[in-house]
């Protein structure tokens, strides 16, 4: 295991699921969340603080129940595309459904961006959950977990396969010869599967990056198996340290099962680190955020959520949660199963549920300076990430991290005090995949014109 | 009728068809195509100009044959949205096809490019008339010129639904009611139509423009409808002068018989100019441009393009025009039955055909400046187009428009001397769309946060 930490930034914007109030704080701009500058200025932010990517999440319903950021924001591809340009080394990671894309038009917008970028393009691969998202896309019906899984899997696969439409070499652009392509190194992939049939080629040159990092934020089984099996990367769903043990060890273990090198796929958690001077401090300003945020309705909305927009303010708050387990199986992530489980476990009430939402992603770094830098190493020795994705309420808060716990952190040789890279697989120390159509190994480099 | 002229900068890359040559001139980067910075100088070079807007064609299939700009160039969404944010007042029009695309997702990247480049944002709406393209989306079949032309007005009818999901004011932001989104005033689309079933509502609000300006390029009945109907801006074929006064007041008439104003529909013709210091060396640079470009084998491929990729390389090219009107139907455009047509009247053989192929965008702006500029005034007033979609083969030939031709026509009050607007809908002296929930007028401005 490699000693060195990577580090990624999620913008909240005006503020997502368990930072309802987040939108209220005088130091957030009401327009965060459709505001390039915002983004621009949170990259460069990242970047000069040698993080590796900024991960932009993503999904494609909405209700007026749901969290702010989620009502009105920009798209990943369009807004990271924008950001590419104002940045040189840091990852530009953004979130697309593989439930409600084509892979041929998906496939060439990450490979866009990374051209874009000069190789620092990641594609969070996710299926969106959201059962409403169906009736935007013309479905009555969301697909089942197994579709979907399935589904993500071939279009990772047929993705790739159009990505190495071209080999590296196949533009001589030799005018002495008149040749611009050399057609022998372009082709079809002529993909027929269960879920997709796409001929090919693709009209897009492999990229800096060999093809785009592909990352994945796999929680249920079918998520760790497909992760495990395509994901160089994972937006792992943290918990306790125990938690994130038993997790990160699943995934190096299935993702070996699967003849794949442990060390390529990087883990990252969610942190939301709360760093004051003092650790009394940081706990007093976590719970100052915790009851800024916990608004009742809200967390009965985002309940919801997890039960395909299910609007449980018609039950009765006191009484033992609610059967909701047929919602649970087709848009409900794993945590959906996993709070009926332990709501029968321990006989919770549905506001004892509802209340316990805003909990979910409380954060293991808070504390002074010190005290988080010590926690980050004693998780990270525990064996529970290779990176952790920071999150922070506003500027203030990146910068107590980033001037505070960052130096400590690399005094300690945990953390880069310069980019070894300026593509996203370099900084993660991933491989270039080679183009499946091309003898030896693949240039570093890249490709033609 | 406004007596400004609009021009519209097309960057030609390493060269579509008819400029086969192109990438051979050592002017022009042979990565051009797939380089965010050659974008990102041709639009400032174009602001620079005061023109109106950077038009970025598109198409999603290719085989070995085709011109070597549409081999490897980046995704029009993801170029345009990094462009955005190094320009300030030209317009941004990308190219997406409506018969490949699902609308929640085409019309949320449209807005949200809308959002990041402040109101600049215009969607050229194509249903691709390659009938290879269907292979890279799971059909076998390219959908027929009737269905596609049903599907792209339906979809430009469900992406305006979507872009008025919020209305102007739905977002108070008011911290001290708490209020963030007014959810009085976000709306479901519900839209269920013959190709759409879309329920909405958009996860984004109005942008600066209200909505993004609709392109359209209708040659056939069914295109010239479309347009009429729902199209503010059309890059029109061209052709001589004659021609392009029956088509400019066909458009014009047709959208006054759908009830709309036909000031709000911009015709731009395509000009391709060739500005030298004397006419005789503009015709000479002519000649040169034309041999250069006039490779028989790719003009071949490129009419078997129009007949759905269709290899006309088995045939006697010597022998009469053979009979292909079955391949027309679907995938060709127009130009293809109206080939079939010439080669009959004029009983055309397979080669003179091909020949004539490369010649179809032969520009009428050829001379010294001022005879171009004569030559614009001239068709200009002839009622042939409301604006120029210029395209150059290098930044020699931009600069020699620019610095020659445009003083002249702003001399003649042809063309604006500084930019009236900072949105393309501004600059086209389009009216921003009222969002159909609201009553009363919409504001000009920009949207809640």
């Amino acid at each position: 295991m490699s000693r060195t930490i990577h580090l990624a930034l999620h913008p909240y914007g005006v503020g997502g699921p368990g930072q309802h109030g987040l939108w209220k704080d005088p130091r957030v701009a009401k327009n965060a969340s459709i505001d390039i500058g915002y983004y621009i200025k949170q990259a460069q932010a990242a970047e000069h603080a040698l993080f590796d990517a900024l991960f932009v999440v993503d999904s494609q319903f909405i209700n007026a129940t749901y969290p702010s950021h989620y009502l009105n924001r920009l798209e990943p591809l369009t807004l990271l595309s924008a950001v590419a340009t104002h940045t040189r080394h840091i990852g530009l990671v953004g979130t697309a459904s593989s439930t409600y894309n084509s892979p041929f038009n998906l496939a060439r917008r990450f490979a866009s961006l990374d051209h874009i970028s000069g190789g620092r393009a990641g594609w969070n691969v996710v299926t969106s959950f959201d059962t409403g998202t169906s009736r935007n896309f013309g479905l009555d019906e969301h697909l089942d977990y197994a579709t979907r899984y399935g589904r993500a899997l071939e279009f990772v696969q047929v993705a790739r396969g159009l990505w190495d439409s071209y080999e590296d070499d196949a533009f001589p652009a030799d005018v002495a010869r008149g040749v611009f392509l050399d057609p022998a190194k372009l082709h079809e992939l002529n993909h027929e599967g269960e879920h997709f049939k796409v001929a090919g080629p693709l009209n897009l040159s492999r990229s800096p990056q060999g093809q785009p990092v592909i990352f994945q934020a796999g929680v249920s089984e079918e998520g760790r198996d497909l992760a495990a099996q395509v994901a160089e990367g994972i937006y792992a769903p943290g918990g306790s340290l125990e938690q994130a043990q038993e997790y990160y060890a699943d995934i190096k273990r299935r993702t070996a099962s699967y003849g794949r090198d442990p060390e390529h796929i990087k883990i990252f958690i969610h942190g939301g680190p709360v760093v004051a001077a003092t650790d009394e401090a940081a706990r007093r300003r976590e719970r100052e955020i915790f009851d800024e945020d916990n608004d009742f309705d809200r967390n009965l909305a985002l309940l919801g959520r997890s039960f395909g927009a299910y609007d449980f303010s018609g039950h009765d708050l006191d009484a033992p949660f609610p059967d909701v387990a047929h919602l649970a199986e087709k848009g409900g992530r794993t945590g959906a199963s996993k709070l009926i489980e332990r709501a029968r476990a321990e006989n919770l009430t549905l506001r004892q549920v509802a209340e316990s939402v805003s909990e979910f992603r409380r954060s293991p770094f808070v504390g002074a300076p010190d005290t988080v830098a010590d926690t980050i190493e004693k998780w990270f020795d525990a064996g529970t990430f290779d990176g952790i994705n920071l999150a922070f309420r506003t500027d203030d808060d990146l910068e107590l991290f980033v001037d505070g716990v960052v130096p400590i952190l690399q005094k300690r040789g945990l953390f880069r005090t310069e980019y070894a890279a300026d593509t996203l697989r370099g900084n993660l120390g991933l491989p270039v995949p080679a183009n499946r159509h091309t003898h030896g190994p693949a240039p570093a480099g890249s490709t033609g014109p």
